[in-house]
């Protein structure tokens, strides 16, 4: 997607031909500021502070981190060890152990000196995998807005709610909600995102609308709280958001206030999907309440950081002082309020039986 | 209620007899100052830019601007003039027409010497009168607490979440949701309230907690996408909010969000209730659709007003830059989802007939 009217991935190969280009995302929307990584810890680094997020985007770069890591050691303890120390950054993301995986089994029956080139190779893939599930979700998720085009006056949008940003910053490209929404828009058909802030790290109001914005989606911030008041008034059509890990029953874990946003849709009938790439399916976990939900910090509730008059970024309190805050960053959705799963294979029912009927090699 | 330490109410006759002490609201978590008011202009400026906010705090400092306006001038003119004027800063607000015809009729019949007396005798009647209903609130919903009490371990505190500021200062003291919450804490039960930050404005991050943490009662600030996932996770035992306005079948409009809370109470069996005084009821509203939903500037969701680590107060953009944003300032609770309503005379089903069961008079 673009950035200044220029073609970005969230992560590439800087022409040295080793070192990792990323956007530094901590930054946006007030700063776009690529970052160099030379070395597994600045992969890990990247990860745990949030340089890089997105279940899709933080598999690519712990892939890379791999890489970075056999560059200088290709041992099997550092390899190991490297894997152990970016496994640890996000503890809730699924995607992050599949990559690592993915990267053990690529080089571990290799010689030493062949497991960088393959390393790379390996990581390469998985990005170029991560492009085309997601283009592959927006074909599915299309469909689903063309639907409700048709019963659209002329020139009317389609209004999507989404919240959070699993769009194309949080994957390699195009994204996994917002991949239909971008191929509604390159296709001619209106859409209107409702953007939810994101309350408390904005992903929405910094990250999603940054994205909609240089790609020239209409869009409209609103807080959190607005959603619901919305539904109510018939002014969303279509709830797609992302998830960072889904069970085998179709329960859904994504960004805390998710299901808020499903309750206000069932109670309103408006449709909520859910998009993911297949490897965000959690088969072992029999329904979403066994996902452990991370906390953190309380900062992230306390201080805002934004853009003065004058064009500096500050950090200030926002709350009374004193007050101490709690911070969950994720909420589980049952799979009973989701209308269906937007995958690279198509649209299933959140349930096991429609999960097994697009990965029916699942079935043990 | 406590500030540092000394209690307060939110308006006050000042030691010199005749002039009026406030807090200035717009200025709170960050820094408490209060403000003497000396004229009716002073009384309507600090209603305009919102020193003072709530329904019953704007009717109680019109009702003094009243006084301050007779002391200059006791003529029918000025009455008149003064009346009009303070109706003018907040045109909506029900309380203010009410607070205004109240100090009318208390002065209209009197010769001018004795207007001044009179007016100062009937705005502080106002006051008493509404620190009593908000007593009386407190003092109903207090059962419901103890009763959720008694199923708890010892030393395990009932834990509350509340949307906005519905607390003593919206009104003259003791508040509304807030006050069965002080009583609890007074008569030595465990509370503890989950306080929903309430974007965009944060009056719950920024007055809620800051009158929890001065009256020494536990909390936590949280994200107002966290409360449902709270509630799954059997951490809420109860919801209280206020209304800024009631209909007749129960359904009660409140800042943006409430309805959210309502539907994941419903989902997970906590009971949801809303907290008001008489006045709040609208008895020619058959329900709560037909109450205007104002929308307030874009600003108050793009920009975000905090301390600085030096400790100036900075008002920072928080969006994408040129992103619009959108700001419905309250929602419709319907009243299948609100388990009673605590009024001053006692706790009613959300319904017609609970609250006529209340308010017979009110029978046609």
């Amino acid at each position: 997607m673009k950035i200044g009217g220029k073609p970005y991935r969230t992560i590439w190969v800087e022409d040295d031909g080793w070192s990792v280009g990323i956007i530094d995302q901590t930054r946006l929307p007030h700063v776009f500021e690529t970052v160099t990584l030379r070395t597994a810890d600045d992969a890990a680094a990247a990860i745990k502070d949030m340089l890089v997020r997105g279940a899709p985007l933080i598999g690519a770069t712990a892939a890379y981190g791999i890489c970075l890591a056999l560059r200088d050691d290709a041992s099997d303890e550092a390899l190991e060890s490297a894997s152990k120390k970016l496994l640890s950054t996000r503890p809730t993301a699924v995607n992050l152990r599949w990559a690592l995986e993915e990267m053990t089994a690529a080089v571990r029956n290799l010689p030493r000196e062949k497991r960088v080139i393959a390393a790379y190779k390996r990581a390469g893939e998985i990005c170029d995998e991560d492009v085309e599930t997601c283009r592959m979700i927006g074909v599915h998720g299309l469909k689903l807005i063309r639907t409700l085009a048709k019963s659209k006056k002329k020139g009317e949008p389609v209004n999507v709610l989404t919240h959070c940003n699993a769009g194309w910053l949080a994957t390699v490209d195009w994204g996994t909600a917002t991949s239909p929404v971008y191929q509604a828009h390159a296709d001619g058909i209106p859409v209107h995102v409702w953007v939810d802030e994101t309350r408390p790290r904005n992903q929405g109001a910094a990250l999603t609308a940054f994205e909609l914005g240089h790609e020239g989606v209409p869009h409209t911030i609103i807080a959190d709280n607005a959603g619901g008041h919305l539904m109510q008034r018939g002014q969303v059509d279509i709830c797609i958001t992302g998830t960072d890990r889904t069970a085998a029953n179709g329960d859904v874990a994504n960004k805390i206030g998710t299901y808020l946003k499903a309750l206000a849709a069932a109670d309103n009938d408006v449709p909520f999907y859910v998009a993911l790439p297949h490897s965000t399916i959690d088969w072992s976990l029999h329904d979403g309440f066994e996902i452990p939900i991370e906390e953190r910090s309380a900062d992230e509730v306390t201080r805002m950081t934004g853009r003065t008059d004058k064009g500096s970024i500050v950090t200030v309190d926002i709350t009374a002082p004193g007050s101490p805050a709690a911070n969950p960053a994720f909420d589980v959705t049952p799979a009973r309020l989701v209308a269906g799963l937007i995958t690279e294979r198509g649209v299933c029912d959140a349930s096991v039986e429609g999960l097994l009927g697009l990965y029916p090699e699942m079935k043990s």
